[in-house]
Formats: C-alpha cells, sequence, structure tokens
C-alpha cells in the first residue's frame, strides 16, 4: 500500500536534512576535499626534492591520468578552470567581437572567459531535463535569428559573428551532447564543453569534456577533486593539445637557455605541488563517485516521500557525479526558497541557491539573449545542500 | 703587491665556478628552493583540515607577513606574478590603446600583461649602473615625443595615451626610483613596480615594490622564495588593495551564499596550499638574502682576479637580494657568451643569457620604442650563473 506523502514545509525540509546527515560537527559544508589516500607522500616529495614549481614530474603524470580517465588524448593542466575555459575559446579561434553562446544559469566564470577573449556572451535557455543549455530551444532561435555565410555563423540581428557554444554540465549533469553537436554542426559552431563541474561524468557512456573540440575542468578546492586551485584543457585534437599547452607556458619555445617567445602567451601551468594533490586525489576518484552517487539516491529516497519537492535526478542518457545535489522546489513552493536558505544555514547546514542568472547581472545586462524563461523558472527554485563524497560513504552498496 | 690579473679565457671561467661550486650533484642549478623550514607543518595542516584551497587562514597570514616584510600597507596574494601585474596595470587605469613604458630587457609577462589589457607596451633602454629601466634617458625622450594634456601624457608621435611606467628590478637590483618617481610625476604617469625578482631588495632603505602605486611580486619556483607558483600585488593605497582583492576573487560581492559579481572579475586566488608554502618560506628570508648576499661576495672576489669579466655588483643607493648573479663579459669578449653558455651547461653548470630584448621578438617588432643601445649591449654580454641560497651558505659571516 503506498504511503501517502508528508505535506511540505520549510521545517520538515530541515529536519529531513539533520536527520540524513552527520552530527558531529557544527556546520556541514556544501562540499568539502577529502585527503585519505597518497596526498600526504606526494606532497612531500615534492618538498624533498624541491620540485614545487614547474619542475618536476606530477605536471605530466597528472596530465597522463586525467587522458586515461576521461579517455581524451590530450590533457592540459593549468591554474584553474576559467583559465582553462580562457584558452579554450582561444584554441577554437574566438576573436573580439564575436558572440559566443551559453547559458545563462552558470558560475560567472562562463562569460568571464568569453569578456577575456574581447567577445561578447550571448545567452541561452536551460532544459528542465538537464539544468543545462537547451539544445532545442537553441536551434529554433538560430533558425530565426542566424545566417551561414562563408566564414560562418552570423547573427542578424547584432551583425557580429557567432563563433561558439558552451554548454556547462550544471551541478555534475551532462547536457544533451548529441543534439547539441548536431546544432553545433548545422550552424558551423565550435562545441567548447565547460565540464568544470563534471569530472566523473558520462553522457552515453563517454566522459563529459570528450565530446567538444576543447573542453575545460575545475579542480577547485569545492570540486569533486581538489589541487587546491587548479583546471584542465582537454582535447581529442593533438595539435590543438599541443597548442594548449604552448600558450599556457608563455609561449616559449624549447630551448635549453634561451628566452624567445613566438605569441602572447599566458602563465596558467598548474605548478608541480599542486598536481601532485591532484595525482592523489584522481586515484580515489571512482570511490569518490560512487559515494557521491550513493548519497544522491539516498536524498531522492528521503525526499520521495514529501510533497512539493524533489531531488533532481540524473537525464537517462547520463551517469551524472551528483557534484552539488539539488533540492527543486515545485512552482508553488519557490518563494520559501530564501526561508529555506536561512533556516538551513542557521542550523548548520549549509545550503545555497543557484547562481544569479548572469544575464541579470549588471555587467551582462546588455548582452544579446533569447527566451530565458526556463532558467528563470529553475533558478528561482533551486537549492543546493551538502554533497561531500563522504556524507555518502555509509549508503554506498558493497 | 698587487696581483697581476689571470687573462680572459672561457675555460678558465669555468674553472673558477667549479671551484667555488659544489661537486656532490650532477648539475649546479641556476636556482633552487630550499625547504628547511616549516614548510612541511604548514602544508600538511591544510591536508589535515581539508583546507587547500580557498577557505584557510594561509592567505590571509602570507598577506600580512609580506606587508610587514616589505613595509607596505596591503598585500593581496594571486596565482603568479603575470596575474600579478595584469591586476596591477588594470588598477592604475591601463586601458585599451594605452601605451606603457617598460625596459626592453626584461621577461615577457612585463609586456604580456600590457597586451591582456588591450594596450600597447613602449620599449625603454636600461642602465648600466642598474640593469634596469634608465629614468634619465626616459626622461630625455619623453621631452622629445611626450605633450601633457588635461588628461594626461599623450605620444605625439602614434597619438596614444602613454598611461603608465613599468620598471623591473633586473635580477633584484633596483632602479633609481627617486629618479624615475620624479619623471613620472613630471609626466603624470602611473609608477608600477615590477618588483618579481626583487623581493628582499631595498632602494635607499626601502622595500622595492614600495615606491609605485601598485607593485608586483613573484614567488615562481626559481624565485627567493616560492609558493610552487604565486605573486602578489603591493600598494600603500587601501581602496586599491581592496579593489585588488575584489578583482582578484571574481568580484564577488559578500554574501553567506548568494552569487552577485559586479565587475568582470578575475580567478587569481592563491590557494591556501600554496599560501602556507609562501608563509614558512617567508620566515626564512633574511636568511636566504644573506647565504644569497655572501655568494654574491664570493663571486666578485673570485672575478676580481681576471681580466675582461665581471660579477655585477648592486647599485650604491641598493641593498640587493642578487636574486641571480651576473657574469658581464667586457664588450670585446662579448662573441665568447655562446661557448661560455655552452662549456658550462656541458660540464653541468647550468648558465643562461639574458631574455631576449623584447623589441626584437616577432610579435613586439612594431611596438614603439626609444633608443636601445645600452640593453643591446648588456643584453650580448650578460650571463646568469648558480645563485641558489644554500651556495652562499657558507660563505656567510657569522
Amino acid at each position: 500500500m503506498k504511503q501517502p506523502k508528508q505535506p511540505f514545509s520549510v521545517e520538515a525540509v530541515v529536519a529531513l536534512l539533520k536527520e540524513m546527515l552527520p552530527r558531529d560537527k557544527d556546520v556541514v559544508a556544501l562540499h568539502e576535499p577529502c585527503f585519505q589516500g597518497n596526498e600526504w607522500a606526494y606532497v612531500k616529495e615534492c618538498l624533498d626534492t624541491g620540485w614545487v614549481s614547474s619542475v618536476g614530474k606530477y605536471v605530466d603524470r597528472f596530465e597522463q591520468m586525467l587522458q586515461e580517465y576521461t579517455g581524451v588524448k590530450r590533457a592540459v593542466a593549468v591554474v584553474n578552470g576559467t583559465a582553462a575555459l580562457h584558452i579554450c575559446l582561444k584554441l577554437v579561434g574566438v576573436e573580439p567581437n564575436d558572440e559566443v553562446l551559453l547559458p545563462t544559469l552558470t558560475f560567472i566564470a562562463t562569460a568571464n572567459a568569453v569578456s577575456y577573449c574581447g567577445a561578447v556572451p550571448h545567452f541561452v535557455d536551460s532544459s528542465e531535463q538537464t539544468l543545462g543549455l537547451d539544445p532545442v530551444k537553441l536551434d529554433d532561435y538560430l533558425r530565426e535569428i542566424a545566417e551561414i555565410r562563408k566564414d560562418g555563423c552570423w547573427n542578424k540581428q547584432t551583425g557580429r559573428r557567432i563563433k561558439a557554444v558552451v554548454p556547462m554540465h550544471t551541478f555534475g549533469h551532462p547536457v544533451d551532447l548529441d543534439t547539441l553537436a548536431e546544432v553545433c554542426a548545422r550552424y558551423r559552431l565550435e562545441l567548447v564543453e565547460d565540464a568544470a563541474e563534471s569530472l566523473g561524468s558520462f553522457y552515453k557512456g563517454r566522459h563529459t569534456g570528450n565530446w567538444g573540440r576543447v573542453s575545460a575542468l575545475s579542480f577547485n578546492g569545492n570540486k569533486i577533486i581538489t589541487t587546491g586551485g587548479g583546471g584542465a584543457i582537454l582535447t581529442n585534437d593533438e595539435s590543438l593539445g599541443a597548442l594548449a599547452k604552448h600558450l599556457t607556458t608563455t609561449a616559449k619555445k624549447p630551448h635549453r637557455w634561451a628566452f624567445e617567445h613566438d605569441a602572447v602567451g599566458y602563465n596558467y601551468r598548474l605548478p608541480n605541488i599542486n598536481a601532485a594533490l591532484g595525482c592523489a586525489q584522481l586515484e580515489m576518484i571512482p570511490r569518490f563517485v560512487s559515494e557521491k552517487r550513493a548519497l544522491a539516491e539516498q536524498y531522492i529516497q528521503a525526499f520521495a516521500g514529501m510533497e512539493g519537492i524533489s531531488v533532481f535526478t540524473e537525464p537517462d542518457f547520463a551517469s551524472s557525479n551528483y557534484w552539488l545535489n539539488i533540492l527543486l522546489l515545485s512552482p508553488e513552493n519557490a518563494v520559501q526558497r530564501d526561508r529555506l536558505l536561512e533556516l538551513t544555514n542557521e542550523q548548520g547546514i549549509m545550503t545555497r541557491p543557484a547562481w544569479r542568472l548572469l544575464h541579470e547581472l549588471p555587467i551582462y545586462r546588455g548582452a544579446p539573449s533569447m527566451d530565458l524563461s526556463v532558467a528563470k523558472d529553475l533558478e528561482s527554485r533551486i537549492i543546493n545542500i551538502p554533497s561531500s563524497s563522504f556524507l555518502g560513504a555509509s549508503y554506498v552498496q558493497t
């Protein structure tokens, strides 16, 4: 016999979260790193050998491990995800005054990387199925505003070239990459994946970041693995991979002692000590993913018994890392979002809303955009809840 | 009775270096870090607490320690010296199409930071006394080409505004900052010090980086102290300091959970684990400086007995960190530079020439410049020799 559902209230949500989460700490963080592997050993080796910076083996090893795990031909480690995105856009040829399509529901870095290139962000709506960029709606929109010319895709309304699309795999959930790739091919747009949040997430069995011409990862302190600060550029194009390495290491030509630089390059190389941390963390990723998926399953079950709220679940075509779990309020409960944020944070359970939609920030208010009603709706109803991998450890089926 | 000097030969130089340098390693590096203090303790604490990234106390402590050591009011730690320079230029208001005066004899980062702002590097000659930007020659040059208008200094030849001057304290030796500050005041130019190489160097008793409106430090692996990769912005202007922190941390407004960004910011924050290394390193800097100065003194004495070559010594007004020691060939021996580089490196003594002059690189060949004859001459005669602090340990007078 089916149990009747518990009615929604902010207090009931807090009670349910408290029941599931450990009581041994004053505050349950949104996401904490877990160092239980070779982190000490590798970092100490860096200090013992003096190889903490650009010289040392861990950067190469970390890049190799990223290649093996994601299946891409070339990974280039950099200082952070923002730097990775910046170089990705340079690699596909984004130039000043180009437009780049990206979701309005994303972290500011996606748009800032576009600005660093002197290009203009053009905001796209989200899909309820993935929370990420909606390729079907984008297709309809481009049919209206885009014109294919010999030199690419042009925006008939602004007179600017549209060079690339940057989907972001929101909170770890992959967008519909097959459909998006079709749209990109039809409109001659470069596909750049912002996979900052989706290390450990797969689309139709292939890792996210392995679908775009180039892609960006992040290893910030709140990500599924961390290097302190760090990121990586992924690509299956060997020549772009070599160029990524060159541009992120000041574009210096190899020589035993001479300094010859053949481009305006960047100092984006990940230090060896941070890469050492990354190697140890990446060794643990199968465990982290399984713990985070177990935690998500537990949240999903727990909230299945409550009306007016649900836990967002991965799309059918995806296996997600569930980087940050999402409580999705029903539309009639959206008004309760801020009270729920207040109460949970007051009670030591860290939560946060989705990012402020980028097209609403004063700095990007003048940027072109399509109808963004789905993103607006989602943003009003999303709350992220504690998602550290270790919170799921006890729920893993062994 | 004065000893006659030994005649110059490449072989004699190599022999003298070999005599002075330790024989226990296959290769004597140009500069290696030294971790003999609290490095491991602090880094381990980061790992134990999980505070490796943006959360944690070491970034604040490192900034505080930098303030105390350099005497500036505000230090802001960032991912590297290039990022520091980029933000310094933004802070003083460098805008696209402005010109920025900088030496042609410097590392590529000085010019690249200008390019990141969409501005144009304008190359200045060097002084034989300091190896850095020559303020007297600059003054004469500006008298010719500059025009002061209500809105600043303009280049009559190119029609562009000249916004700032970026001296670089070459290999640790301070430029003549008083004279340069006068020139800047006269021509309404912002003074931005590239102090990447001069942590531990003082001009007339006050630390380099404490003279410009803003200044940049570097803690790359080859610097006097290292954080793996890292840098800092220094300023005595509290409001610019606050803006530096804001711009380097994605320009996010402070809030417990909301994401509101009020400018196109940067992800340039130094991770806590790298700052931990920095705290331990900065505790050791008095020792590093004294060891490096003792090593320099030893080199100076050793080469005083040879004709046609000398070791560059600090200008009268400076106390230098002697970051990288410099063999300066006499003009007639300049032709021997490359053979000396070959032979030393072959024999396991790492050496290098100065950087390729920036105005000669294809990417900056079109940039405006003054007569650069002194820099050209110096570049043809400079060779950097091994300068790790521990090489000087046995020479320190106790």
